[in-house]
């Protein structure tokens, strides 16, 4: 007999999961995903006294809020047919040449660089550089970004990107706010800034008071109500100018200079903080990031060094270890791990990690040389393209530019210039009726030049490059200074060279493909492959975001799909894909609230309940939304007091705006009292803000648009398994119940591309749909995972966590589970006892961990003294017992320092992570042997991840604040 | 002023590469490719005593073989835009769905293995494990393969893979007629072989004297003349036979059975070495390999542990190393390292390793369950379309079969059919004007099998699978035992856990992107990412090699130009791509040789003069081209003889068939007498053979079809930048001079698919232009180069080389120098008088070399107790100056034991490499520190490889001959 397709097992859960179909192909991808096979599954659960997964979930996740339908998602898929079907719809994608520019140049990614950064799992799977003894590889990297950002601006200090530019500049105007001696509420913006990044900035005005006034820069009258300025250089229409005396006029208002200044053009034209600036932002997108369709792409900020306190985002600094060896980490870190709540001017949390390291070797790999050549390049390809249309008898508007030229065509409709491009598939930026704008970038080849000729011409000429013609960027405006300097920039031009730089710092970092990196509420799950896949297809990655919508159709296919299963998801009747990260869905997802509201005429609700168990971004996203935050208590299970909610929604009735609240909550439990929670909120007219932070503990198994939630964001790099990157990118949709809908951000450019001046007050990102091109990854995995696999994977996910919880007990606390003794996705230990035994801190076990090639989970979050695990569901069973093991050997160890056997101060958990220079030392005097130091668990002599330094003082580098690259004499100290 | 192209400098070697075009790309190649910039080279030619390259030039090549014009080809290109127009050639190919089987099926790589190992530099730039301590990784991933070939044949040894399967079957017959103990001449071969193996074996067999006899195979009496038969299995129309009474046939005449077999049909059929088989061969491709329109792809060989020193090709044996731990290492190494020169039966030297660890790592991946689950749907497909098929009328030829089905069309024309399936894009494999074989794989889904039966019915229908239906595979023929019990392969089945079991392997290998790898003859340059991106393209990578050529425009596009290159190049008529490697290279151009004198009636020549200082596989290619060798001496300077030459020449004028020389020679010195020599071999009839390992310091300097050679083979993987890949793939095209033309290799397929029959005595490979996929690269970096850039390309290899001999000279003679004191593109350093004075042997240098993070240069070759260094044009002057200061610094340490300030038997040299394990021993017992041990140079405490074990005891392996993966309980003794 034929044998059939696979007969099911009793208990195989993955089996069920999988199509029965007679001819369903044999690479599903649910199995792969999934850590743990049926059998161990069925371990797992014997492990923790349930019978099946049926009952664990029982056993966790009240009833009155499970799902009883299945998610009408498809079915599970197997990789190879579902990447042919993503390919045709990617070919719905038309990938014309576009010179629309307005912030985003189409680039070259040097091929090293996609294939082992980009496409590199070694370095897309890192976690942020909190544990920063095994990140030096990709702190490195960063530092070498805010040295060009610094080299670049001619500022003193730079962080390690920002979202994307509009953003930045939001956040430099909030800054100025803070930081101007005017005190003023008015903010003045250059008209000639790129419409993206005025709509951004108008957004986050509003709700923070401050009044926007867009005007040209020349012959404007600053009084003391400006608290500062934006200017764009090159201008949005290519025109070069001297801010200089602008920035002196508001600087003798008391207010602040804000330049958006363009890297490229940085190479050949003044630094901003040669005029004076006072903060520069940017994008660092040209630097070899794909378009992406609007992204991901980072950010950059500089200022003064006087500011650094006040510069939102991670800022790498230079410190050193215990050694006195140079070491980096996240410099001043309290202003950010802790985030200052409703104290913030900022909820920056995720960067664009993965993003600036590209742009950072980018410069790297060519130099400052290099880099001046391609700006030559690029302006000289410029200069000869403005003459011949000149030549052809048409105005160039104006004389001083870099890449960008602003053409008044001159006897010729500009419907006649559109449809001859649109002939050979180029995209210009048509201004209005009147103008066009070409920016140019280093992919243009001679040919593409022509075409461009040819468009204003209607006939095909020889070109020829007139060396004789004088460059249009003026002497004033020409850069003398020098930039890039430092050796990084200067060692590694050749390709070998570089291969083996980034392999270098990539051996540095301890990422996913050397163990689980088990962080409680960032979920830290797999980045498959085939999710990975397209989106370096050119079908995805060269369409710039400002492309019409008739050529964009694979993505709006994409799209439309993503928000549909999301919506469904959640049971939401409205998505947007536009936030760019979790902390923008938090503040996209206010700000609907707040026009809800606004729109009911009840303009008075800005008051926002968050409880004290909140992740340190909610208040600050309400403060950035214009709420006032009013804390909630928690009871001693880290439940919300509904008492204290109940008393104070009252007391607020007429003011309430919103709840946020994490669930499961952030002490990884799902709270009975969520229905009533959200009830309550309701009765008195507020609005429940739903952190999807923990999402991965509800897809399929409950819905918060069922439970009485109005809005959430997604973290899709946490629960849809975009990578981490390092520490970004990230992806924050939100998805909100019908009454929000039409409150959902927009976007200033409409679909035929030309720029649009209407007023729009909510645009939270500068690309319409976010970092566009890594909606693929989550597309996949959804689509892949179907909806039963999907519900899988969350049951597993709480499982896993559970299982965890069961070994750990007998040695750690489990601090917080539900009313049946089980936790949901992540597991809090209570390592309070390794203090008051031995003197061990959570840093000491953290620290240890690496010595057992593991990342820490989170620590002492949400409470202090403790770690928040979370294993996800990825994560096989054999890992799970291979750090559940490294966790007791530590207790062991704890143990032996209370027990006196080990030292209390000179021990392997104080000393801890030993470096193999330390370890090989010729005189060791600690009283604990070499092979304990380095070898306590039996998997390490087969492989050992060794840290490149020694236990980082955090201190000293705040106290000797550097956040550029010290020249090499430096490091011979 | 526009500022204008970059100014030329004088002495800007780089700059003068590159295009001065106005427009001209800025991400132009050359500069990335070579390692040193203009201001380097300076420096170097200022050490080594030359005012420029052109001085060096003339002072190391003999100005009579010089080229006086430059090579006409294009000129350096940029890597963006030569992407974009190979993209446009690629897309000249059509992917149609192939169904044409004949051991080429279509499946699915697994993304984490696609990604992670054939895309991955960490894995491809490895070069073969010759240096074991430094190769743990991916020895014991080609462990895994022996393993998995030894379970799914049911044989007891296999080797870690051939070239393809028609030379596996081609080794194999050699190798039965050495130990068949009949001493026969003849050799059975089945009639339902593939043609392309067939074709291929008989082109061994002519000039070996084996008479070829092919029939069918059921009632064939034997007699005592077959010392073997070739059967294959299932047979190429898709039967299946128990082939046990075959097989005892040819075992009662005294000869040795050999069986290709299908490795996905094993896992569901009876194995081979249940019925008595003696070898099997066969291909892995589609354990997840890419068709590449015809490789490359791994072939396999499995026999009785009897034959284990008649084994062809590398096997990986398990050994231990120095402290008594398991270690792996390439086992009967003698076999290999020093081929037996003339009484070889095999060439064979480079492999597919590369392409045998994807094939390992799906089995990994899979597990005995995945992979039977995937040939079980196969085999349910094919029966279900057979059961349409003859349902609808037509005969199904054979009752039992596995994936593939001979079909007798009934009622409708055999053109009819190629129309409707033309119509679909679908390949079927036409057998004659009278049958259609059709072989399903892994890929194919319900929609594919619809599509199919609709070709036959001509009307579309609803598929239903008969679960009652009969297995066409017969219950004799039913596989019972089982595979792939150990561990391996069922310990890594979800993506995280395979992801970190590569990683884990890779960590354990020194890579190209650890350092460089400087081996003398083997050329470990850059194999740059933009030449290895179009690898993976669909449009190179999914194309049956049968595919006609009417849908593989692109690709001949792209054989055209690149034989027109190398033609250029090589100064020759014509070029062959078919020869997969630089043995298969001699072999085949040998056979041109052959040919040529055969087809002039001067059947006696078949002398073949080879210089002791040849590489050993020159003379086995000679013997397996028929020709006996006659050995030439060679002078103190390492150069031929002369008068040895003229007197051999003419003694055998006669007979003289061929010289065979490589040039540089392989004491890395340009002969001044190479003109003289072809001179002399021309005279007296025969014709010149050149070794082509050295191109790299001939190309765009001196062409050997110029000087006298009639021809010489390229190994792609040395000068033309094919990555080695831990030992393979390889390519080793063959250029001849015009009269040798019309006898290059040939091959049965043509271009309509149909077999043709018509006798073939010069196929050398499987496919008809070898692994036609990586020819890619070689396109690639010509493209990019340009004339001047290739040129300089090698002019910087012969300064790279003469550089590090200048720096090592004080510390190391120079063997051989040409008549000016320089060297060639590489160097020899002599170690004497490191025994000498110390005791210390090459191997104890080569072991040190690893604690300084570096891969030795060539042992003992062509010289004992010698290192020959190749640095290549890539690699830095850092690097450079790098490798010579461990190289110094070695010889201090070699001169403290010489001074007795070290001991002679207890010192770093003697026990390295060190790993971390052994420096970490509680105990340390050696009269030198860890210190000196681990960190003998600065850069090591910025960047330390630890090697994964101690030194290994070959010889330990050898007597106790383990060559599959052990049991894990052995690994704890």
């Amino acid at each position: 007999m034929l044998e059939p397709s696979p007969i099911l097992i009793p208990q195989d859960y993955l089996g069920e999961c999988l199509s029965q179909e007679e001819f369903a192909p044999t690479d599903s991808f649910v199995q792969r995903h999934i850590g743990a096979d049926s059998h161990e599954i069925q371990l797992m659960l014997k492990a923790i006294g349930c019978e099946s997964i049926e009952e664990m979930i029982a056993r966790t996740v009240p009833a009155a809020i499970r799902i009883k339908q299945p998610l009408q998602l498809g079915k599970a898929r197997g990789e190879y047919e579902l990447l042919q079907e993503l390919k045709a719809i990617a070919s719905q994608n038309q990938v014309w040449r576009s010179y629309i520019g307005a912030g985003y140049y189409n680039c070259i990614t040097p091929p090293v660089i996609q294939r082992n950064i980009l496409e590199s799992p070694g370095w897309y799977t890192q976690y942020t550089p909190y544990q920063a003894e095994i990140a030096q590889g990709r702190l490195e990297a960063l530092l070498n970004f805010q040295t060009m950002i610094i080299d670049l601006t001619g500022l003193e200090i730079a962080n390690a990107s920002l979202l994307d530019e509009g953003t930045a500049a939001a956040e430099a105007m909030t800054m100025a706010a803070g930081l101007a001696k005017n005190k003023g509420n008015k903010f003045f913006v250059s008209s000639n800034c790129h419409p993206q990044t005025i709509a951004v900035v108008k957004t986050r005005a509003i709700p923070l008071g401050i009044e926007v006034v867009i005007a040209k820069h020349d012959a404007f009258e600053f009084d003391q109500n400006y608290f500062g300025a934006l200017l764009q250089y090159p201008a949005s229409d290519g025109a070069i100018y001297d801010y200089s005396e602008v920035i002196a006029a508001i600087h003798a208002q008391g207010g602040l200079a804000i330049v958006a200044a363009d890297l490229l053009a940085l190479t050949l034209i003044k630094a901003p903080g040669e005029m004076g600036t006072d903060i520069a932002i940017g994008s660092a997108q040209r630097f070899g990031v794909p378009y992406g369709y609007g992204g991901p792409h980072a950010a950059y900020m500089a200022t003064k060094e006087a500011y650094k306190r006040q510069m939102p985002g991670r800022m790498i600094g230079v410190s050193k270890d215990v050694h006195g060896q140079p070491a980096l980490r996240l410099a001043l870190q309290t202003r950010e791990q802790h985030i200052r709540r409703d104290k913030a001017t900022s909820n920056i949390c995720t960067a664009q990690v993965l993003l600036a390291i590209m742009a950072s070797m980018y410069a790297v790999y060519h130099g400052a040389s290099g880099l001046k050549a391609i700006a030559q390049r690029v302006h000289r390809l410029t200069a000869t393209l403005a003459q011949a249309i000149e030549n052809a008898g048409h105005i160039i508007s104006h004389t001083a530019f870099f890449d960008t030229i602003h053409i008044q065509p001159q006897g010729i409709d500009i419907s006649t210039i559109k449809a001859r491009a649109a002939t050979k598939q180029i995209n210009l930026r048509y201004l209005d009726n009147q103008a066009i704008a070409i920016s140019l970038d280093e992919t243009v080849s001679k040919q593409d030049l022509q075409d461009l000729i040819e468009i204003f011409t209607a006939n095909s000429q020889q070109l020829t490059a007139n060396s004789q013609q004088q460059s249009p960027i003026p002497n004033s405006l020409t850069r003398t200074s020098p930039y890039l300097t430092h050796p990084v920039f200067n060692s590694f031009h050749s390709e070998s060279e570089l291969l083996r730089y980034i392999h270098r710092l990539q051996s540095k970092d301890l990422s996913l493909t050397t163990s689980m990196i088990p962080l409680g509420s960032c979920t830290m799950k797999l980045n498959a492959t085939s999710e990975m896949l397209p989106v370096t297809w050119a079908e995805f990655g060269n369409i710039h975001p400002f492309a019409p919508l008739s050529q964009t159709q694979g993505y709006q296919v994409l799209f439309k799909q993503l928000e549909d299963w999301l919506a469904e998801i959640t049971g939401f009747a409205g998505v947007s894909l536009q936030p760019n990260a979790g902390s923008q869905g938090e503040y996209a997802g206010l700000l609907t609230i707040r026009a809800y509201h606004q729109h009911r005429g009840e303009t008075n609700r800005h008051i926002c309940l968050i409880p004290t168990s909140a992740h340190g971004t909610n208040p600050a996203s309400a403060v950035m939304a214009g709420m006032k935050v009013i804390t909630i208590n928690c009871d001693r299970e880290g439940n919300i007091d509904i008492t204290d909610l109940k008393e104070k929604a009252a007391k607020y009735q007429h003011e309430l705006a919103a709840l946020m609240v994490t669930y499961p909550s952030t002490h990884g439990v799902f709270e009975e009292g969520i229905k009533e929670i959200c009830d309550i909120i309701h009765y008195y007219g507020g609005q429940v803000y739903m952190d999807g932070a923990n999402m991965n503990a509800q897809v399929g198994i409950c819905r918060p648009g069922d439970f009485g939630a109005d809005v959430c964001h997604l973290n899709l790099h946490k629960t849809f398994c975009i990578p981490h990157g390092g520490g970004g990118p990230g992806m924050g949709p939100i998805c909100v119940a019908p009454q929000l809908v039409p409150f959902l951000p927009n976007h200033p450019f409409n679909d035929d591309t030309s720029d649009q001046t209407d007023d729009f007050a909510n645009t939270v990102s500068a690309a319409p749909w976010g970092s566009a091109s890594i909606l693929t990854i989550s597309w996949v995995y959804i689509a892949l995972m179907g909806a039963k696999g999907l519900k899988l994977a969350t049951e597993v996910a709480i499982l896993n966590a559970n299982y965890m919880a069961h070994r750990l007990a007998p040695h750690y606390p489990i601090l917080y589970t539900g009313r049946n003794g089980l936790v949901a996705h992540e597991c809090i230990i209570d390592l309070h006892d390794c203090k008051a035994i031995a003197g061990v801190e959570v840093d000491d076990v953290a620290k240890r961990l690496m010595d057992y090639g593991f990342h820490a989970p989170t620590m002492s979050w949400p409470v202090a003294g403790t770690m928040m695990i979370e294993p996800t569901e990825s994560e096989s069973k054999a890992e799970l017992d291979r750090f559940c093991e490294a966790m007791i050997a530590i207790k062991h160890e704890v143990k032996a320092i209370a027990s006196g056997e080990m030292d209390q101060l000179d021990n392997p958990l104080k000393n801890a992570p030993h470096t193999a220079a330390a370890l090989l030392a010729d005189d060791w005097n600690h009283p604990y042997t070499r092979q304990q130091a380095a070898y306590p668990a039996p998997w390490l002599r087969e492989h050992k991840f060794w840290t490149s330094v020694g236990r980082i003082d955090n201190a000293y580098g705040d106290r000797h604040f550097v956040c550029s690259c010290l020249p090499l004499e430096a490091y011979k100290d």
